[in-house]
């Protein structure tokens, strides 16, 4: 892990890396010390927009989540920012447009080959990610997985034994293969929903959290479309973490 | 009102009081004065059991609310503890048995004989007592209603403009005239949903949720039965109220 940049501020060390071509930003409180390390969180991101884009509201989950005293990581989605553009990408996104458009409900064949390709890409690369923090001092084997694509938290909550507890935000396309795969997650979860979400279906979003094999879930349903999360879903997001990274 | 009892115990004071022969507990904060008056939460019941049998979980509600500065009111229900019993509740009791047993959806008739004889007459109750409350010089005219039977929390929340945050708990029987009257609610709301509620019809808990007309509004769901709400969603009820009655 080559660590190309770094800034202090407002009590925090945000740290640019890059591993294996994929870009990377690590927060850590000036408090994480090899004496004293910190939980981690991984911080999903939507895909497509890319980090430099999801950069401000990255930063301010980072600083929510330092303040708790838990450090914060995000990796470039593969397909987004200056990543190369996912093989088939550009169709799937044509034929889900299409559907959109004429109002259909998006096929599952779509589905699939608008997300899974992603996850597939993007599972591996996260735990390539974790191997490395992990050898930080500074970072404590705590682990937890937060937003971003429901389908890789899905897959990531399912199969890396190192993530134990994940926060979840139901806002995207979900593949059939994830409700299948959710029913073998066992670890803690908090999902979020925005009980408004345009580019969301509620139904869907419902069965996936019922479909979660974990023991203790937790669903968070707010008013409000994708982008109107109330600042209180992101307090009890993080009092989740609390409860079971510390 | 009279103010039969009082004892004070852990920085709570406990008034026993009665108001036109209907029995009732407040628990301000030691704190509370004329000159630093304490908002006041309502605190509902389920329907049936009594206050006495209660008691130790309406007393762990007002020791959490007292830490954050509230004060609580809990009134026996029509019905319930010494109280002369409802008109037509047996029957109505004996037709809800009758088809729960027989393994049928309890018919919408029996369910609004069971529930808005018990609505209709402890609303009005609560505002009496609400009125006799506000006239205490340490209780602060800022007052949430919180759990009991979501009929009544539904018409308290549509009808008395004086309650200005309410938190539900989805977990009874819900007559069909209580999801119109939910489109009427305006104010915040805190619903909790336990997902695996074996007395509870999990769709039409969400319905009810839906229903609401409150442009603020959160749905906490966990996992497990009627009582097996977890410690945090207390906490998350508890800072519901501390963002909207301090």
């Amino acid at each position: 892990m080559d660590f190309t940049d770094s800034v202090r501020a407002d009590g925090i060390v945000e740290r640019r890396f890059a591993l294996g071509g994929v870009p990377g930003i690590l927060w850590t409180p000036e408090s994480a010390s090899p004496s004293t390390p910190v939980p981690l969180i991984l911080a999903g991101q939507p895909g497509g927009l890319g980090m430099e884009r999801m950069y401000p509201r990255l930063l301010g989950r980072a600083r929510h989540a330092a303040a708790s005293g838990f450090a914060t990581a995000a990796i470039e989605l593969p397909g987004s920012g200056d990543r190369p553009p996912l093989p088939g990408m550009d169709q799937a996104r044509a034929d889900l447009r299409r559907a959109v458009a004429a109002g259909e409900s998006v096929p599952d064949d779509v589905v699939d080959r608008l997300i899974l390709p992603l996850v597939d890409q993007a599972a591996p690369e996260w735990q390539a990610t974790l191997d490395a923090l992990l050898e930080l001092p500074e970072i404590a084997d705590r682990v937890g997985y937060s937003g971003g694509v429901i389908a890789l938290a899905t897959r990531l909550a399912a199969t890396e034994p190192r993530i134990s507890a994940a926060g979840m935000f139901a806002g995207s396309y979900v593949p059939r293969s994830t409700m299948t795969e959710a029913r073998t997650v066992t670890i803690p979860l908090h999902v979020l929903l925005q009980w408004d979400d345009e580019g969301n279906d509620r139904q869907m979003a419902l069965d996936l959290f019922d479909a979660f094999g974990s023991a203790e879930k937790t669903l968070v349903a707010n008013m409000g479309g994708h982008t109107g999360v109330p600042a209180h879903a992101g307090d009890a997001a993080n009092d989740f973490f609390v409860r079971h990274l510390r």
